[in-house]
């Protein structure tokens, strides 16, 4: 299979050394989250927040809650994913323009309204799952956009959560998942690390 | 931006609808598995599982588990993405090619190993989100990499995991995080739902 996707796949590799000093405009950080926002979520409830951390001041608060990791300060920017927990108040308002758009019946609304509070009312962990699941679905789609525009990424869970929640307004109901640094690669990073073969991780039944 | 990827994360849709009675070749389940493997993970620890569930007998378990969903029986494959809860003596066996292929100093695998015992210890819940997001970025890459393959995939988050472990027969250590049917759409899928402006979703800080 040669085939522009696969070949992402199978040449990816996480940035660490980042140009420092490259930067991207507003217009990029926009698009980059318009795609990122395609990525699928349970029942279209895009339960997550993108923080997109640009400035020399913020860098360096993110940095400080990242435990001093250079690449927040040297890449162009670094996402903040925050996932929501999922909440039946939003259901209507983000079903209603594919019921506009005439494929989903509007009965239907309300019946994945009912099946979202069903699923997560008094269930914490599950709200929680949700938002972790939603959170990284968008850094995984942020990434693959990122590198199709060219651009190296860098995930990251290496961060104090209360710091980054403090340092950036998160409300009650955010939760920050994973950063994704973003930028221009400068020389020496790491190919992509071996994985384990399949038949290690595989069960067909 | 006009490139095979961004048309990809623009078109993508979550399919509901298979053409029942397709099969998957093992050879196929394998190979996209492979590919969904090359997802990062945290300090490459790979703490993911996959079982793909295409006999009759095993898909009627897991659609039972999952509320009754028919693409679970009509997709040629559904395959159930575990989560395993981080562990610190695996880091060695994970990150011993990469110091064999020349590009990880030697002396870094016991930094990453302390690195990994003192992220998770004593902290179930970080566990369980590192379990969680390890196995949605294996889902994100297996979607990726069936639709490049020309294959439809239908994520899922409604099921019950304590009957997924049970079935399947899970260890402690594993969470089953999301599960995604694999197959050939047949004519009603809806298109792309509508997603929210950017400026609802983006702060740039």
């Amino acid at each position: 299979m040669s085939n522009p996707i696969v070949t992402f796949i199978e040449t990816r590799a996480s940035t660490n050394l980042f140009e420092p000093g490259r930067t991207l405009a507003d217009e990029q950080i926009e698009e980059l989250t318009r795609l990122a926002a395609r990525a699928p979520t349970a029942y279209n409830l895009q339960n997550w927040r993108f923080i997109a951390v640009k400035t020399q001041d913020a860098k360096e608060r993110l940095k400080a809650a990242a435990y001093g990791q250079a690449k927040v300060s040297e890449a162009a920017v670094t996402y903040i994913l925050c996932g929501k927990l999922p909440s039946h108040n939003v259901v209507e308002e983000r079903l209603r323009p594919a019921v506009d758009a005439g494929f989903m019946p509007a009965e239907m609304v309300g019946a994945w309204t009912a099946a979202v509070e069903d699923s997560y009312r008094d269930n914490p962990q599950r709200q929680r799952d949700e938002a972790v699941r939603t959170a990284t679905l968008g850094a995984a789609f942020l990434m693959l956009a990122a590198e199709a525009c060219g651009l190296a990424t860098g995930p990251m869970v290496g961060f104090d959560p209360e710091a980054v929640a403090r340092e950036f307004g998160l409300s009650a109901d955010e939760i920050p998942v994973v950063l994704i640094a973003v930028g221009h690669a400068r020389e020496g990073n790491w190919p992509q690390k071996p994985r384990l073969p399949v038949s290690r991780i595989l069960e067909i039944a």
